[in-house]
């Protein structure tokens, strides 16, 4: 059944550039978060208080090498589970997710997970009512970089165009970052438009992304193992 | 009818933390902004663009004192109708809006007006599918400051109390600004918790804000009057 189109309360992290969403369907009490940041966690916490929502489970799209999830505090205070790519080496989230799994929460809701390897090797992308989640795979006008943590352009490449743009246009993209001040951009937009993936080849976008030559991330060796972690100390 | 709750697109000013809001029902092509900002006149047009949208009205809650609109160039550049309170002096836009008017659009959309006075003689919010758009009249935990253009926090407390507070408890309460990385609130939440309003005799209130002693806004003198003509130089 394709249930109406609902969006997600987007939450940013000025610090690292960083989308939160938090979905919840009209009218219904359970909610998820994805890739919430960790000092952010009361003002999450506080988003569900004053909307009444119960969470019932935590999201991540990959282990982020940005900042640091909240993934593990949150599950710790609310009671929520944790879900993660299962190639992500996230060993403490309950849900190990492959392509193909349905995240149901709620009265009728259903999230699905889409393998979208390229950013990271793990990387997954959620759809939820005429939404996807597309984490360091698609950005608005972009996508995520591919020279670490097992990413491979030419893996993006093949996840963009036939994973993401066989979805219908009108599906609206929500990226796990934005550094431009863009919130939403949708499926036919960028199929169409994307500086990056539109009109080229994989060849051309492989060639593209090895010249980008960027900086290795600042909390590349702390951010990763931690995230592994769900952002809990190791004991 | 009671239409389902669908949770507007919240775009974010980071220079007068100012929230701009885009308004589309699902499936649905025509769209309605409220409070657009001057400086973000092409990311406005861009997620238009990106959704696939139409513009049908730019609504303003109030004069801003602290940020010029964009609504005027908007309006040129997309056909659109300019919408704003009939008290607030801002007199080339198309519709001036009173207490209960209703605003058409899309197939079967409306927008529900409301004066609440209090922040400005003229200040209005707006009702919108179990969402409330409160201007500067309610913010998450706070309110808009009275000292100037025609405030009044007697007003502003029977706004709150008398225009706001006997809305159904889930709705949505989206501020058009929030300097504390809060997003969005609800009735119910605001109504028991509101640092300033709720628990508080109106008398009490009054001599609340009365202290509070606020520096005198910078870009008063400029923005009220560029307000006033919709953002377009006085010619």
């Amino acid at each position: 059944m394709q249930m109406k189109q609902v969006n997600p309360i987007q939450l940013f992290d000025t610090e690292s550039s960083t989308f939160t969403y938090l979905l919840a369907a009209p009218g219904q009490r359970a909610a998820v978060l994805i890739d919430p940041v960790e000092r952010h966690w009361e003002r999450d916490l506080a988003h569900l208080a004053r909307l009444n929502l119960t969470l019932a489970y935590i999201l991540e799209t990959h282990a982020h090498a940005d900042h640091v999830t909240s993934a593990g505090r949150l599950r710790e205070l609310t009671g929520a589970k944790a879900a993660a790519p299962s190639g992500c080496g996230i060993a403490p989230a309950e849900l190990q997710l492959a392509d193909g799994d349905i995240i149901r929460f709620g009265e009728d809701e259903q999230i699905g997970v889409v393998h979208t390897p390229g950013h990271t090797a793990g990387s997954m992308s959620y759809l939820w009512r005429g939404n996807v989640f597309t984490g360091d795979t698609l950005l608005i006008d972009g996508c995520g970089r591919t020279d670490f943590q097992s990413g491979s352009a030419a893996a993006l490449f093949d996840s963009a165009h036939n994973k993401l743009f066989v979805l219908p246009d009108e599906t609206r993209v929500w990226p796990a970052h934005d550094y431009h001040g863009q919130s939403v951009s949708t499926i036919g937009w960028e199929k169409r438009h994307n500086a990056r993936l539109a009109n080229r080849t994989s060849a051309a976008f492989v060639a593209l992304m090895a010249g980008l030559d960027l900086p290795k991330p600042k909390l590349l060796d702390i951010a990763v193992p931690a995230n592994q972690n769900l952002g809990l100390p190791h004991g």
